[in-house]
């Protein structure tokens, strides 16, 4: 490390390495962002070489720093970096940058790359990510740190663009940040003057410093290229513990280069070979060959890790101690960063599963308790709805800046900050769930989007789930809603109908570990179901089963979700003798249709008569229901009124379903 | 006027009118949101007899001020102000609050309430279509204001409670309403320190303040029951012409109710009998009847409104004569306010269409050129990235503090506080749209909801359609996002294959008005579609129509969107003759589903086999391609590679897409 601080040629050589690494890879990909990772270079080279913590063989050391681009456009900044750091990112990946297959996509992707944290690139959500990540260190330290020995030492580090900061996730998730003193946080902002349309002067005057102070931050400006303060203000920001932090970097996009520094056209497109040439002759680099890394370089971040095994080693072996002096610690940390869960949780939750009548939303207020007490990774809160959600777990406090062993959370009329901050805290060892009503999921879209890119997993419980809220009217009645979440590849929605459903649900959300789950609950209360004999809870795997058979061969399969079997149980009774109804409880059509052609076809029999009941858009229900099929639903908004006058006048009584039914067969019989 | 301000007894008795009506109704209906109402209630009476500008009688003058309830919730606050007011909203309907078909559902409905200006309920975004309003206002004054008659005074008032502040919604608007210096609004925050699940202090301990200072804006605090202290800070924040202003109205929720005033049991639930009793008995007033009106209060509105009638009037022969010395500064105004555009416009659209290969992004910027020359109402811009969604109206300067006569905006990076703009800039006299790239759509989510239950006509064009964006990558490209839009009730969503497509969608987007359309335009260069001699272009009202026709009875139909049709017809030719191809273009499926049958069986024959094709998940499709079809479709996130190697990877070139079929065929035939 002396001779990096010592020797400013070298230093600069690597900077610039960073720089035509970048410039380099967009030139041969003809596409990417050369002009961020041109005007960071000297920043990043800085955060990474003089604080980041960080093992290159052992990119999942539990106590490495986290460093987050939020600014996911400038990737090959982050790419040089691993790069020249040693992770396992060789020269060739970076010559296949934006490539199919290769290591190196358009914007960091969580698990494609060794050393990324998280997939960043829709912006303001690496912020909210970096929050997560930092309360949730917060809380392990509160967990695990002791007198005797500290596993969790970690901070976060990002870069941040004035995209980030302009977008309302960000601002939401630094509220927060400053409102919990997440003095473990560190953010360097990019401040470029320069957007994709020109200056910010456009469309962004405002005071950020002053903003952040607003939120409780302490905020700091320092030119981008003077690398000594540039260390200074990150050490004093790493020195507040009690306040996150804000640097602001003057810099200069696409810096060096003579004819695009300072232009939105260094942002999103390749410099050009002759603007390439010329940014190299003005910076004293070889204009060939690309890719270039000095020996002297290399040597610098093969020093810089060096330096750096102690500290990883005598991690290794405090940790080793302390687990032999502190195994039920050691076994909560071992279930906390495993996630783990109990072989038997589903057979557990659902015999515990509560019996009666009720909302889905209270059902899953009780099972919530008790996975949560089987589950210690399990922590989460609400949008300021918990006394409508039921997320509350029990017996625990609220996580605030005295009480990081809590293990519930305020997040705040915020749905988008406490989406991006729950992808951060399952990026860092909790199973996290977020709160809120079922419309309002359109606010952490985004968010809830990218759990499920990452394949991380959250538990996104939405009550509220259908028109039958009641009165709060259309702008809170959730309509297409289900629809639009199943669209979400690698989403699971479920909605289940009863207790045992809810149970049920809760247990598979907590057993999978390769993405996000959601659970659409009801306001109102709904009938415990009658199951047959042959019910097992295994059954719930199967996104869909059998609730009530007829022996009929031909007979009628009404296919519902969540609030709407009750009513196809009723609606069947209705129509029976006359007309046999099966009906089948399909809390997850996803799951369903991912099982064998033998549950599939068992559940609903090929080229059988079937209805689809949910109170929502049809749309995606015209598949199950096939050709011939009926789907119900709602393809319009709702309306303010009490439950009863809803369900009437949309005609969701039982009466109303079995008549439609009627007049669909003799309709579609006659013709 | 006189007497209200010298009679404080009155006064009071009209703010407790205000209070009780609000419990009582919420009572009534044992469902509401009685705290903010009665916390509230006297600065909305100051705003309200002091300063608001309207016209009870004619509800949509055009000069009224705008009032935006951005705290939704306290709907019965505006009910009781509207009655009061003299608006047609008589007394019976304030006691159906929030029953079906009533005038007063739970949240306020733009359309459904004389008086209402925008629906809202879902936090923040009253907030951003007041910014919206505000801009519009300073357009049409631009516009219009001479020196010799200025048709556009109205100013833009509002309630914001701390879910508004805390929404990031409502800080994107804010800093875009600090950056364009809209001294034109004034805003009252509710700060009453509750929210659902407690204290403020839980979640939100920034200094509001300084967050607006930093914004720009104008900033007072008050106690919100010190009447005159209130008019005073009104009137220096409608005195301060540069900055917005916010005025922190430190307040009680529950104001007078004895055991639930300051606590979260105010806000959402109705006080109870008893607790009704108390509070009617702690601050004097009749426990029964209920919804009582006294006379003086009725006499005190009564002269308030008759105190304007002057200006009304004034305006009213102001206009006439500026009509008739400006005609045709009257012609534009008219063409504004009724968002006029030519009877001939699809025609005149698809005539002057590009008729070559391109990107219909590239397209849709040339279609936009012709259609801002034709509809002098159309305004919007891009979320920062207009170089790529090519959504500039040339020769017009962007808005901003010093030209507000522009067409152009620059939103900065963020997509949701444009949206919820776009929708107050709708509701005041302008054709708005909003660009951005398609997976963004998902920021905006919440507000293009509101334009569509709204029935507002805005126009959102998405660009970068599908993974074919290319080496972005799966955080920049949309798989799920039109089945999830197309979900949305009354928002239409319009995907052009070529120039004539994207013309044609232009039309009909601008022709709508009765609700939104989205437009959905790709990156990459398509070619110009070849279209059969009967095509007209009344065809592209249709959604969907024959682009090759095959002789063949039994022929199979290829329905495909956007880029891949000329995918699809490549493809057909690659089946026949073997297999006889019709091909059908659908830009718009939802509007295809609405045309009268013989038209849909004439494009999809009945019992026909179907293969609909579409770069995006296949959620909805089976519903055209029936149960015996098969839908392509990207069911999975996409990946970084450019244009090319994923058209392999995904099996989108015209030779995978025929295997896929033959196979299927075969497969199917064979069962």
């Amino acid at each position: 490390m002396e001779l990096t601080r010592d020797d400013p040629r070298l230093e600069q050589l690597a900077v610039n390495t960073i720089r035509f690494l970048a410039v380099d890879a967009v030139e041969q990909a003809k596409s990417g962002h050369p002009g961020m990772p041109m005007g960071m270079a000297d920043a990043a080279f800085v955060l990474w070489t003089r604080f980041l913590r960080y093992r290159p063989d052992d990119p999942a050391w539990p106590d490495r720093d986290r460093f987050v681009l939020s600014a996911g456009h400038g990737s090959m900044l982050l790419y040089a970096l691993l790069h020249l750091a040693g992770f396992d990112l060789p020269l060739e990946e970076l010559k296949r940058f934006r490539q199919l297959g290769s290591r190196t996509p358009g914007h960091p992707e969580r698990g494609h790359t060794p050393g990324v944290e998280t997939t960043t690139g829709p912006l303001g959500q690496g912020f909210g990510n970096g929050v997560g990540m930092a309360v949730a260190q917060r809380m392990l330290a509160a967990r695990f740190n002791g007198d005797d020995f500290s596993p969790v030492n970690w901070r976060v580090f990002g870069i941040v663009s004035d995209g980030d900061l302009m977008e309302g996730v960000a601002s939401e998730a630094a509220s927060l940040a400053g409102h919990w003193g997440l003095g473990n946080l560190v953010y360097l902002y990019d401040d470029n003057h320069i957007t994709i349309e020109g200056s910010t002067d456009l469309a962004f005057t405002e005071d950020v410093t002053k903003r952040f102070e607003a939120y409780g931050w302490h905020v700091e400006k320092v030119s981008a290229y003077h690398r000594a303060a540039l260390e200074q203000a990150i050490a004093r920001a790493v020195a507040e513990t009690e306040r996150p932090s804000l640097i602001v970097t003057r810099s200069h996009i696409g810096f060096g280069a003579p004819d695009k520094q300072d232009t939105r056209e260094a942002h999103g497109e390749p410099l050009g070979a002759a603007e390439v040439a010329a940014a190299k002759r003005a910076l004293g680099w070889p204009e060939a060959p690309p890719f270039l890394v000095p020996d002297e370089v290399r040597a610098l971040f093969a020093r810089c890790a060096e330096s750096r095994a102690g500290e990883y080693e005598a991690w290794q072996s405090g940790i080793k101690q302390w687990r032999s002096r502190q195994p039920e610690q050691a076994a909560l940390w071992d279930d906390l960063l495993s996630k783990r869960v109990p072989a038997d949780l589903l057979e557990r939750l659902v015999s515990a599963a509560p019996a009666g009548a009720g909302a889905t939303r209270a059902h899953g207020g009780a099972v919530l308790q008790q996975a949560a007490a089987l589950v210690p990774a399990l922590a989460g809160g609400s949008a300021d709805l918990e006394p409508s959600t039921k997320t509350a777990i029990k017996g625990w406090v609220s996580v605030a800046k005295a009480s990081f062993g809590g293990r519930n959370f305020h997040f705040g009329i915020r749905e988008h900050g406490m989406g991006a901050i729950l992808n951060g805290m399952a990026l860092s060892g909790f199973i996290p769930y977020g709160a809120s009503f079922l419309v309002f999921s359109d606010y952490a879209r985004p968010a809830i989007r990218l759990s499920a890119l990452m394949g991380q997993q959250v538990v996104w419980v939405f009550t509220h789930d259908s028109v039958f809220l009641g009165e709060d009217g259309p702008t809170h009645q959730p309509v297409e809603h289900l629809a639009a979440l199943r669209a979400i590849p690698n989403l699971r929605v479920m909605r289940p109908a009863d207790g045992i459903e809810t149970a049920g649900a809760w247990a598979l959300a907590l057993e999978r570990k390769d993405g996000p789950t959601l659970l659409a609950l009801t306001r109102q209360s709904l009938p415990a179901l009658e199951r047959p004999a042959s019910f097992r809870a295994e059954h719930l795997r199967r996104g869909g089963y059998v609730l009530r058979e007829s022996e009929t061969r031909d007979a009628l399969t009404l296919i519902a979700t969540g609030s709407e079997v009750a009513l196809a149980l009723e609606a069947a009774k209705l129509l029976a003798p006359g007309l046999p109804c099966r009906v089948v409880s399909m809390p997850c059509p996803q799951l369903f249709l991912e099982q064998d052609a033998a549950w599939r076809d068992a559940v609903l029999p090929p080229g059988g008569r079937r209805v689809t009941l949910e109170a929502g858009v049809t749309d995606g229900w015209h598949r199950l229901a096939g050709e011939r099929g009926l789907s119900i639903g709602l393809d319009r908004f709702g309306a303010s009124a009490p439950l009863a006058q809803l369900q009437e006048h949309f005609g969701f009584t039982p009466g109303a379903v079995a008549e439609r039914v009627r007049a669909w067969l003799e309709e579609t019989t006659a013709r």
